[in-house]
């Protein structure tokens, strides 16, 4: 090849890759000598090859554009393969369900956000708009962990409503909530260390254990009172455990609530072995009933508990923020954050911590409230309706999520391929486990917006689930 | 003590905490009454306690007052002491050097940031203000990983630009470089694998390899041509290698970059024995010449190297929108993003997208390099004026540190000590490596504007070494 050919070829994979896009104007002629460091008459040559092979069009006085073509949808896709690793197929698995949400194409049932559109507060984005016009330059060091003063006060007072006391200082700002679970446990243990979880747990836990090379313990999780405690005890009689992660309120996947009692017991026998609680509550504040249950941390007399929530469910998706309300570990979190994300954005924390300020927040979310559980309602009607009638589903009074079961040897993995295979996605039992024993069960979002679509949607998984019924006899 | 009592301890004890500050109203009446589940008259006792003891004053008609007091400024910083864990002492002390940075009464010649006065971009902040307000909600799902794909596009044209085949699918928008690269080098390796780094190195990557449980070898880097080559050679012939992490350009702290000769040949021992490269960049656009040097990436035939960068150091510190390049391994990449911080924050992505496609970021860039350069010789002659002649100095065209070194046994940290009293910060050798070797050494951030304070911190600095050699003999 010429000179002039290969510089032709590398242009046209920019414009099969989308670096250039139909209409885009190229680099001028000067430009693409400069990057190139080809001679004028080359780079000439190049374009006008490429303007006879239809890639590009010159328009006079103007430059050199991308012509229009028709390519085939999945082209359109990405030209690049790009392949798996083997060592990964939990989370290759879970993060293709998780992908399938992105598609509006498809009926997102298996997503694990709540639907976009109840989250939306024109105020929260007007507080951005302004903070971002306000922003100073010392902003960006002052921010650092543990993260935004007004924000982290913020948060102490609405613990401080709830009854529980909680110091601004022991407060780091995060990521996200999966950012504060993570630093989390890793701050109160070391590979090889015991961690408790539930069975089934949300799959980050698993996730984050095999990343810390923990050792894990899935204890039996009721759907009516949550982690088995009886098994818990003679779990901790035995085994030197250090952390314990589990969520008491609105548990994903599972669908559960601990009552108070249990929640109680639970932190007598974490307390009497010193084992360090790591909550995860990002749902805690999407209560149906006049009144929130307690998270554990309400219990924490020695500071030792985490409670990990995130304003990403509830107000800002997309925003980042987070929190841990880490107790005598803060500290600790603070410096494992400096050496993994540094902060979280801070244009983003300071928009919260100015629209917490001004108020607001707590008729928002009463409404999201609303809607979600009348949402929730909506779907336990469908599945009563349209799916064969041996279902088993749980629920509870908060979140966005059903659980279902069928009888073993259903198989909730081939329902999510049949079903995605008709543009709706679920949540196979399987990502919630590293053991087969969910195999029969599935997770639904009951977020989304009731319409045709959605009844259309939960007609074909209900016969779908019959289908499979009806195969293993 | 009785319920109004301990109400009043409750409150009392979140003044202090600063969950209430001077000036703010506290919940009224009624409102503590709902969250405290106690009566009115119990709520109204433990309000006229507190203000007859001085910490709240009533205002008629409008509610109740935390009062103006005097506190010393000890116990202003909190009240509650956090511990350090015994095991993170390394991470405890850069967390020490980094958090100094925040206080604006310390001279930051120790800060691992640019001054931040130098990054203001107000075209910037106006298009964040704009994308605030025309955010959508599916944006919250459509930019999941990889992230913005007009970011990815714009960051793929910028490649292109320097002669680099990069296509937007391979590139993943992260919370930062220092994301980028943890993510980087957990898909390259497996706990208990072989990595190649530095010595001295950024004290990221030995954080990242302690997380990751890998085996480290950290290779003597030669001041003015870098990592050094035969050594290497020797290392691949002997270990098995997974990974080998390092800095082309204007490498942190030992300021080298390394000659276009020796990256060819890197990338030909890297090649012959499939080691992934992941090469952190994060100085890479800061460079003071006509023309940059390459990075390694530009060597990359075969797609098996990561480049990681980010805009924290040339445009929008705070805002943590970073990538990595991550050729083959993208996908792998994206998983981990899933299970750690789901994605980078997406108003401030969006921001960046529309900001590159505006233009104007290059001028911006072009003014910050000529800043930059002129800082640096500021600071350069002011090493030659203030302090013992039997300083070693260390510069390279671009970034903004230099690195100074004593003949042992001259002890930083002591340096660090003695000048940390006197309101002055820098970075001691011992940061960047496992030993002890770089003890004798430091670094200087020469980013700040060169002003009396600046001026007066070198004199106080070069007086310090001064007396430290004295004490050595």
């Amino acid at each position: 090849m010429t000179r002039y050919e290969q510089l032709a070829v590398t242009i046209r994979q920019q414009i099969e890759d989308d670096i250039w896009q139909v209409g885009d104007r190229l680099p001028s002629l000067r430009e693409s000598v400069k990057s190139s460091g080809l001679s004028l008459m080359t780079v000439l040559q190049a374009y006008q090859l490429l303007e006879s092979q239809g890639w590009i069009v010159a328009r006079p006085q103007s430059g050199y554009y991308v012509a229009p073509r028709i390519k085939p949808f999945a082209a359109a896709k990405g030209g690049k393969k790009l392949n798996l690793s083997e060592n990964v197929e939990i989370s290759a698995s879970i993060f293709d369900v998780l992908q399938a949400c992105k598609d509006p194409q498809i009926v997102p049932f298996g997503s694990a956000f709540p639907d976009p559109s109840l989250l939306v507060e024109p105020k929260l984005a007007k507080t951005l708009a302004s903070v971002a016009r306000r922003f100073v330059p010392h902003s960006s060091l002052a921010n650092l962990p543990p993260g935004n003063e007004r924000l982290r006060r913020n948060i102490s007072r609405r613990y401080a409503a709830q009854g529980i006391h909680v110091s601004p200082d022991e407060i780091v700002i995060t990521a996200g909530a999966m950012e504060s679970l993570s630093f989390s446990l890793q701050s109160a243990t070391c590979p090889g260390d015991w961690v408790v979880i539930e069975s089934p747990a949300f799959y980050g836990a698993l996730q984050a254990i095999e990343r810390l090379r923990l050792k894990a313990i899935a204890i039996k999780t009721d759907p009516k009172t949550g982690i088995d405690l009886d098994v818990l005890e003679e779990v901790v009689s035995k085994y030197q455990i250090k952390a314990c992660w589990l969520m008491s309120r609105f548990q994903n996947p599972l669908c559960v609530s601990m009552p108070a009692e249990n929640k109680q017991r639970l932190v007598e026998i974490l307390n009497r072995s010193g084992i360090i609680l790591i909550e995860d509550d990002v749902y805690g504040e999407l209560y149906f009933d006049q009144e929130p249950p307690m998270p554990i941390k309400a219990w924490d007399k020695e500071n030792n508990f985490m409670h990990c929530a995130s304003f990403s469910k509830c107000l800002a998706p997309g925003y980042r923020v987070g929190w841990v309300a880490a107790g005598k570990h803060a500290i600790k979190v603070q410096q494992l954050q400096m050496m993994s994300t540094v902060s979280a954005s801070i244009p983003t924390q300071l928009a919260i911590a100015e629209y917490l300020t001004q108020g607001g927040y707590d008729n928002h979310i009463r409404r999201l409230r609303r809607q979600l559980e009348q949402r929730q309602i909506q779907m336990l009607r469908a599945v009563s309706e349209y799916f064969p009638q041996s279902v088993k589903v749980n629920s509870t009074r908060g979140g966005y999520f059903i659980w279902l079961e069928f009888e073993p040897p259903f198989n909730a993995s081939r329902l999510y391929q049949l079903a995605l295979a008709k543009g709706i996605s679920i949540a196979p039992g399987s990502m919630f486990s590293t053991s087969s024993q969910f195999d029969h069960a599935f997770r639904l979002n009951t977020s989304f917006a009731w319409n045709e679509t959605q009844v259309a949607a939960m007609k074909t998984l209900g016969s779908l689930c019959r289908t499979l019924l009806k195969e293993y006899g």
